[in-house]
């Protein structure tokens, strides 16, 4: 159920309405040997006929939050566009570097965003807003929404910037300000709950098949060449598995969802030098969340979004190849990989610019209708509202049994487990 | 409710079953007002536990029919690879040319497919078997699939192909050979019933992107330039549409579900020339399909696909917009761009490889069940078996009340309705 | 011999000095049995000690004519930097539209360039000062650079907008107004003389190559598929040949310095049917100027520019390849690819932008020290003044004889001649 | 003065010959206050109308050593064509795995190589004959190659490679066996004496380019922003150069030829935390060869080449960068890229292609005519033979006095010095 600031009772300028009535459920599978249990019910996403903000009035504020993710300048246009061109909102301002931007004390100037603002910036990479991990000073942030008498704040990011999107809400209400916090949900990793597929994540797979064409092409020319290509992936392995389908010259994929062994007979490590025995050359793509548990379990820190930070799996898988090859006194040419920082900063292609259009017209659309402390949703290919606290309650992750990943299993013939 | 060979007394070799008694709803929008109509039902794509065919039995054929779209060799590939590496199949054959390589009388001697032979293919554009329009010659057909002892053939095309599929079933039937058809659904346009995303499209858009991108560098740097870029899209404007949305640089966008005038107050012509007194230049993208009701009705040929001819807009809409500039005195830079076999020809971009990927294998699962009649679809983000005649009953069009469409017109700013 | 406004009074506020006298040959080639002739001898570009100009009083123009090229923005951006950055320049503008933006009678304000209007443009197709084909209006240009107080105008051009500035410079000079003109060589041909490659060229390849894949896709995928591309070149074949090379795909490259006859045994029809016949399919490379010698014989007009219009030789060919392959009863499946504006409106390539960027700032260099009536050449790989005179003695063209044209028989196994 | 193995007695199958007598000066500028100094004379490269080996007998070995470079697969491609193709040669054979593959020890059978092995090669980067670092063992390979009975072997590598191709030409002869020992020199800093531009060094610009892109869009994205980039480079910043000047982004490039000073007024961290406080981002370059006196003076190892292993700026820079900023308490968020492998094994671009296919045809004119102990050079423009000898005999710098390095500092705006 999505919270709505108040009645509507404003007349929208648009055309080509949805009600709240219409619904989809969670679930659309049906079987006759089980009971028919639709789960939760998300409103359609699209213009509603009746608004509770007076458009012309409005004055509306955007943040970007957290890593970089390709596709967030195209949301920032079509938002500001949206505004503008689609409810004739006279003032839209841009939160510089994240939450810290909302807190004067830390001097990142606003932006004020209009038209020519925006024109180009689809094109690039990165954010104009700028971002920054870190939590929101509520206090400071809901002081200057008010004295800026901002109406309405979309709040592009991931888990924590929900969190802190519906916290915000709160606290004006708790203030009288009628502050409408609509998400737009940001993770390259694509692990967002009643999300089918978060902006970045295909152009991710593009630069990630880039890079894993050149660590194919670097490992089958050296002497028992092994190329070990680090790819995003916290919790779910959405990238590692899509980019390994995709480019069919992967021969192991590590994932967070699945637990892997070492060493040891049907380890990692011995089916890795097996095949380079057989073959000549191997090709590892790792999530950098897989493998966590082979770490030590000590006190995990946290970075300055409140992730635990994980450890680094890249080079530790790396000294363990080295070791194993080692061991078995099997030369090895091993080449390691990293490009997150690339991937993340790459301009959105074609249908992550769809995507992102589509996510930032329909967010503009639900916080004129004053629905707040809610994400904007994509689920079974329509997009809904989904209440934050829903979409925060858990996270995706690959289905091991499902056709995806029997997709990663068929394309790198890797066994179904390691030990 | 899909045809079944016979019963399926055969265990599979795979694991992570589907049933056939999974399935889901064309309609899932749920409304308090509605009676809740679900529409028909499909099973779930997938692998089967128990099969028709025997695998280490089975000699299957695949052919790929129609024009070029991006993607085609990754199907070959992954039907190939599924056949041998998930069932072991030992024989696959590869028939030339389109239906024309199922007529033993036109001399395009089928391929062997082995794992080898489609190491490499994915990487390129076009399709290794070759491909022709034209309808298959059924009882050429049937005798030669019938002396090849062919049990499953894997028909990747559109309409026409899935309808001669069709025919191929039955006439084998009629001569006590069960042969099972599964189709691949294969068309650029994106417009087919209960699939949402065929492959070819994501692919199509990124190359009509690049073209929009120098059609627009074009238009801007001379003196009233127009550039008139025509893409495919014969009955729906899915990638006219698509384009203009991840471009955002395209001034007006044309599709068969858009009427539009040419001439007088509020016409398309009238539009443009507008925009070029303004701003200087302006981009126009044209689905090869759009304002056909434009030529003379007189009786339409049809190709070697059946296909209504269409009349060629591009040429058509240029000497329009010539005449529209010359008798307002305004002088015109006009550049036509038709990329349409350029983009036909490129490999798949990743998603596309990956959708590719599942519908190649999802069609194997089926036929190994003896479903015979259907194609692979795509509903709601799930991968389905519908009947052949159920996917021909009509065609999918831009839904120009939706989402998608309002996001063309607000990034182009052109007016619902020329004329 | 450049000529130079006047004595250099002014010392340059650069350092890295070039002499006039430092000079390079024609000619570098030594023979022993050829007496020694180096031919013209050309003094080496760079900065100058001493200044005709003043920099902080220069009032400097650029103009850019005719086609598009990649690099033209690049050529634009450098020349604004060095002028603001290396010599403190106050004044910099823009003339829109070609030669017709220097005349005020067709309203195309000009643009002041600044430092930060000059900031991505680079990373953009196409001019920002927009273009046109057609001469100089000598008279009105005249006066209004003489009104602008213009003191240096950087043309960026081919044959024709050369000569309109080396006019431009003789009518000031009449009128007793001392303007530098330096020309920067432009045609995406790369047929200038003195100039081993002209900026665009090598992005143009390319985007060509790209295109050639497609066509090559295309052209195997279907019966007796011959893929039929035009590329640029109206009186040297370098892009056609340069494509061949890269791609290794094609097998026909026909270009204005090799004639060649259509019809008869060792006809190109001829040679074309046999390869389909051997191997099914055949790509086919042609210059816009090959071939012109196979059109009537009659009087040709010219375009805005002054340049004789070439006959289309893309369309001839291709009916000429169906009625060849109708003559001997022989399928065809013909595509056809007419890209030019597509590659001349790519963003420049790296090496590209490089080539650019010294252009230009040798153009500043040499326009600070009162050269004029010249262009920057780029001899033995080194940037040299030419006088305008020379650079258009003649027109580089393929030397049939030479390396590279063996390197393109060697890729497409055509015979040297046909007929 | 180029070796040759004795009198040319066999007439060439083809034509276009060019005559030992033909020959370029090393220095080709000209002053009048100089005497006229031409330096080395080069003899040009081309097919020699008069030939030692019969081309039918001859037997042809390939090898290629050390890192990866874009055009490796070319090279090969076209040597294998030119022999096939231009000398009807029966046996080529490619060595495997660099100079280790001569030594049968190591067990890497060679491959024959024919027309179709090398069809596609040259559209994937990497080295079908594999490579390594390291010497050959000269006893071995000559026994090896004797009883071969290998008559020409191109060596395609590096300093080390050419000075070993050089040894087993000497130990051939000492034992009566007429090798001719031809090299293509292969270096993707583009750092050799007589060779303007090696191949690869073009293709990497593109793909450094493509990483400083994201960079710098990381860079301006967050707060305090600063990218590191390590380029190739390890005597000579020409990668790092280039990629400057093309992207025009990069603040500050630092490269062997120019020493720094990391602290203190006037060094380079000063120069960064200033331009950050003022800018808010910057973009870093670095070859992996400059400050390399930076580092402790200790003895220093050598890697399995010979080559002296240079310490890592990479991570030392990031360390000092991040100390500097700590120092002035100055936020600052790092992003180091290291995209050597990948840059290395990227598919050659169009002008690298065109570059490899000339070397390897020149290679196997040379060693047709019996040529020896020399390398294919490029010396203004034009294909000449180079003794081996004089290759090794010093290497190929930036000219921090000439118009590239100048255009580098206009570029980037950084001081000429640091310190």
């Amino acid at each position: 159920m999505i919270t709505t600031l108040g009645p509507c009772k404003h007349l929208s300028p648009r055309s080509g309405f949805v009600s709240d009535d219409e619904k989809i459920p969670a679930n659309i599978v049906r079987a006759p040997d089980r009971p028919d249990d639709p789960g939760p019910l998300f409103e359609l996403a699209g213009p509603r006929e009746h608004l509770y903000f007076d458009p012309p009035r409005v004055r509306a504020g955007i943040v970007t939050c957290g890593g970089l993710c390709p596709g967030l300048n195209n949301v920032i246009r079509s938002l500001v566009r949206e505004l503008h061109g689609g409810y004739e909102v006279r003032e839209v301002i841009g939160f510089r570097m994240g939450y810290g931007g909302l807190d004067p004390r830390n001097h990142h100037e606003p932006m004020v965003l209009v038209h020519s603002s925006v024109d180009d910036i689809h094109q690039q990479g990165g954010t104009i807003l700028g971002t920054s991990r870190g939590p929101v000073d509520i206090d400071a942030a809901v002081e200057n929404l008010i004295r800026r008498k901002i109406d309405m704040l979309f709040c592009i990011g991931g888990d924590g910037t929900q969190r802190g999107a519906y916290a915000l809400y709160e606290a004006c209400k708790a203030r009288g300000h009628a502050l409408a916090v609509v998400g737009v949900p940001k993770t390259i990793d694509n692990d967002v709950l009643y999300v089918d597929r978060t902006f970045g994540y295909l152009t991710a797979l593009e630069e990630a098949r880039h890079v894993i064409d050149a660590a194919h092409n670097e490992a089958r020319s050296v002497v028992n060449g092994v190329a070990l290509v680090k790819l995003m992936g916290r919790h779910a392995g959405f990238i590692a598995a899509g980019a390994t389908i995709a480019s069919q010259d992967v021969n192991f994929t590590l994932v967070p969802e699945v637990p892997f062994r070492l060493d040891g007979k049907g380890g990692f490590v011995a089916a890795l030098t097996a095949r380079v025995r057989d073959r000549g050359h191997a090709v590892v793509v790792v999530a950098e969340g897989a493998g966590q548990d082979l770490f030590p379990a000590e006190p995990r820190a946290t970075d300055a979004s409140g992730n635990v930070k994980l450890k680094d799996i890249g080079p530790f898988l790396a000294k363990a190849i080295a070791e194993g090859f080692a061991a078995e006194n099997l030369p090895l040419t091993l080449r390691y990989f990293d490009p997150g920082y690339q991937i993340r900063s790459t301009p959105a292609n074609c249908e992550d610019a769809v995507l992102c259009d589509m996510f930032a017209r329909q967010a503009v659309h639900a916080a004129m209708a004053g629905k707040t402390g809610m994400v904007v949703g994509l689920l079974h290919g329509t997009f809904i509202h989904v209440p934050t606290s829903l979409i925060l309650s858990g996270a995706k992750q690959l289905d091991t049994d499902g056709l995806f990943w029997h997709s990663v299993l068929a394309a790198n013939q890797q066994p179904d487990r390691f030990g």
